[in-house]
């Protein structure tokens, strides 16, 4: 596995490198000295392109990770005594090994869903206690849009958690780590889906969609990010040469990169869907909106084919893999994986 | 300020840019699919190259910041009922945000010192309270190397500051952000200067000294590291395309360019402190040992000058200024602010 | 409600006062000074009592409230990237306010359970990501006895989750708010119920049973209680009178105090139940099986007798209540409920 | 030491008992049931009476330790980026453990004096960094009244610290463990020396004078106590049968008692500072202003003295001990220890 440089498979699309266009970007501004810690032209032409993309008083912060956009963002909204409602497959709930509790100190409250979507009837069972002083008060409801399954909450959806919460008093946070690809999915703009749908704070991911690492923590709605520079710089993720994290945003929405990207990713995962519904025995658990495809395969089918093609096993019990395209995913690798697991089948 | 892209100030080492050594390494793996979060071919040969540089018992964490590295290291070895006791110059105690009060919730203690190393001597009045429930239990001693004043520690120094802390049963933290500026100043390896002089846990510095982003939190003596795993990924450290950092490292050990950079940007001190102990009315304040300068100037100068060749006041009550060199600073850039400081005085 | 000094009713035990043997007891150690914060022979005296009921290795220290002992207590077992998996209803989950999540950091993992208590195979669910750094690792499973519905837990059930934590590398937690009642109930002794069923650290409560205020964290395996002083301390839990805390245990202990308690709140539940169920229109949903009676009255009778004889609603949307018996309820005041409910009716 | 049940020594006025009148108020509240957690007549009738004392606007909730009340008063008014200013002999900095770095996150800077008094003066150093991203920010100076010293600020010197507080936007917290004794010895109301004089959050100890435990925290100016039941009740230190701690302090104000208490014990320091002052040899290193007396003593005397009536060192290089009075002092005690101080000189 680690002897695999070169060879692309279906394990993760943070498994891919970086689109040629980014990295061209970052060499671009590699020229001279600018102030450090975000006070540079870089940087300010970066933020104002967020303006541009969620509406003008969008107030940015970049950070280096999806954890930390998550974590520290949902700290802007949330004291010690709040809980955070999520899906309990949530990735502030699976895959970040207790860091929302860590730094905020605060529940996380989890509802169990089909497909990776909390509702508000699912949500309700959390609502009671308000006022109660034993009781960890609801403040926020984080959904994460593409879904830790791949599937995709329309605008429609959004709009009535994100109406759910506010008459009960709570913010709407967004875990947007594929939202590139959940807007091409849907066809609509990040801002449709977004700010306009009622959304508070959002985690604004590109390093699963071709940057290096930097991600986006995005107040959409105002009176958030008062303290927010001394959240992100508490926690540990002020970038002191911030234009380097800049320039990759500036790289991703100059012609549209994200959507060139994610359309590609999507594109493939369908493709690829296609495929694996034509073989016997194989059967796919989870509706296709992204790039990410769930599957029961045969286990032993499934461990020979991972030698060549890596992906993760994602319940062991019932022998289901998650397979992700990336924005680097050939039709030749598709073929290729194909091949071999008729082959193996 | 926000304009001055392509033009070299003293502000700090951190407004220099990317050494193109490092860029280019970065370019060279950014080639198919490699598993995430370090489990990666390059990760593995960067983290080898720390067990040459430091001992092969080393174990080697890369984070994004170098808040990072501090927070993350000290955390490794201190519960939130020690002590760490550091200069009042320390950059854990004034440049952190309280970052290791928030995520440790231990006491940071401190000792005023005249040139930013802390000796035992000035320790001693914090070794108290020991076994007394009452009083946070001392368990850290930090010190940064080159220290925050531009000074640096001797590896006999250091030495005597570890025996003194291990035979209190102590253990002794590094904060290394200029450690190759150190090693340069006292032409020792980086191993003489903390494995073999006792420090416990090193952050390791590239930032400052032509990376782009990435620290390496280096665990010397052996025992500390059990859950660090944990801890780097609680604490949003966990970069998920980790041979982009990877990459930066072992760039940087190639041809000693650590040693390169470094030489380059301590002797461009030299050179800019020799020219400004000619001039009237200006005051170099510490020993220049590495690649800051402390000096008074004239406010009015100071601030004439800045327009140009951005720096930043230390202490604006006695007019002091810091200057920093950086790998990339030119007689040319020397030349140009000495004539103009001149032509300002 | 403010006005009901003097009126039993069944809103909870800790609406009760304290027991005169108690008192009489705090009373008798208010001679003169001794020793702060627990070094005094009245403590001294209390330890030692513990030692007898739970085993001779084990380490006690008190605390003032039932959340402390659950937090301080788990505290010394759990890092903050671990999980503590325990039933929905669980004290800590739902009543605390979250104050595991603030003090500890970590996350609470739960499971629905019918009955309030969590079984083995229940808990599967979140044995998983073990060793796998994204997850928060399964540290510690807490149960609480008599558990938050009333039932309890039988000698069998303990061990059967304590062999089950341990095989896997867990411990069990037992939050025993409510303990001596379920010591009556299973007529053992607290040891063969918490030792030597394979707890390893116990919050052994006696407000719920006529102290004033004072619960016991007790460490019952070894290894656990090395920092626990510190975690006191810096938990803001350590008594600096504390003598009057121990002089509440000693009159606990002396006589069997404790079990003369219990046994009686426990007999008049079952005196309470037996009527309850004469009664039409009224539902007991739970095992009765210590001094907590879960019970479905119809809203407007419910609402009419706590005017009168307090208690509080479990579950507002099926009309569940909780009728909670003391250390001091008399026949007296059932006969008076019953027979207002009747009326009611 | 631990014999020493029923012998009154000088080490501290917490290991006195519980005042008679205390105590006989406990017992008399301790009838029948009332609603836990504070919502009974006598917590009612307690908080009324503190608005009486220190304004109506005045919001109080009561907690178990000294600890307690500092660390969570300053939680209400500070954010985890914040820091507190205090004096380096401060209880929060020197005797709590480090609770308030742990609870609340922030950083606790500290100023050397030479009475246990700050003055804006030495403060000055710390207030610095404002706006900036990278400093802690400023937020809370806080001053114990009577100090750790024993000295006592005038109502004009806490005024100015205030005043100085508020001009740039911080807040004064006040340690009021012995304001009793303050109140005294400077002869005015608790309100003229609180809230008249600009405190904003005051801990008010009683156990220090009297009480069995129980501590107040005090909202003196508005806009401070929105979420503070929550962080009690996160804080682990909510009481369930509050009236035993809401009873005390009903006794507490009850005929000045409070006054009573403090006046004497504050009576006694003076005489024995008085027979102090005879004895050669013997050296009173502070102002006597309340009931502390630091005193240099030569080591084998006080070693040898301290066997009978317990005393604590405070500095042991320079053989200086800390003697305290109680409110249950008696002029025998006093006799009986300079009696044996003469004999062993």
């Amino acid at each position: 596995m680690k002897n695999n440089i070169g060879k692309r498979g279906f394990a993760s699309d943070n498994n891919a490198g970086v689109h040629p266009e980014i990295l061209k970007e970052m060499i671009s501004v590699n020229v001279g000295h600018v102030t450090g810690y975000g006070s540079d032209i870089c940087t300010e032409r970066a933020l104002s392109i967020f303006k541009e993309q969620f509406g003008s008083s969008t107030e940015v912060f970049f950070v280096f990770t999806g954890t930390a956009a998550n974590v520290l963002g949902l700290s802007a909204i949330t004291r010690s005594w709040n809980s955070i409602i999520t899906a309990s497959t949530a990735h502030i709930e699976q895959d970040e090994c207790g860091a929302p509790e860590k730094f905020i100190g605060c529940k996380v409250l989890t509802v169990d869903t089909p497909d990776g979507k909390v509702t508000t009837d699912l949500i309700e069972k959390h609502m009671h206690g308000f006022d109660f002083e034993h009781h960890a008060q609801p403040k926020v409801i984080s959904i994460t849009q593409v879904t830790e399954m791949g599937t995709v909450y329309t605008v429609q959806e959004i709009k009535r958690i994100a109406d759910y919460a506010h008459s009960r008093g709570l913010l709407l946070h967004m875990d947007g780590a594929r939202l590139a690809n959940a807007a091409v999915s849907l066809n609509v703009s990040f801002r449709e889906m977004t700010t306009d749908a009622g959304v508070d704070v959002l985690s604004f991911g590109g390093t699963k969609n071709g940057l290096m690492a930097g991600e986006a923590i995005c107040f959409l709605s105002q009176g958030h990010s008062q303290y927010f520079k001394y959240i992100r710089k508490q926690g540990m993720q002020l970038a002191s040469k911030m234009r380097f994290i800049s320039a990759q945003y500036i790289a991703y929405f100059h012609n549209d990169l994200w959507k060139r990207c994610a359309s590609h990713s999507n594109a493939m995962a369908t493709v690829l869907a296609d495929e694996l519904r034509k073989l016997p025995g194989i059967n796919i658990t989870q509706s296709v909106q992204s790039n990410g495809i769930f599957v029961v395969i045969p286990r032993e089918v499934a461990e020979r084919v991972m030698q060549k093609y890596f992906f993760y096993p994602w319940n062991e019990k019932t022998s289901e893999y998650r397979l992700m395209t990336s924005w680097d995913t050939t039709e030749e690798d598709i073929e290729g994986f194909i091949s071999l697991l008729k082959e193996e089948l």
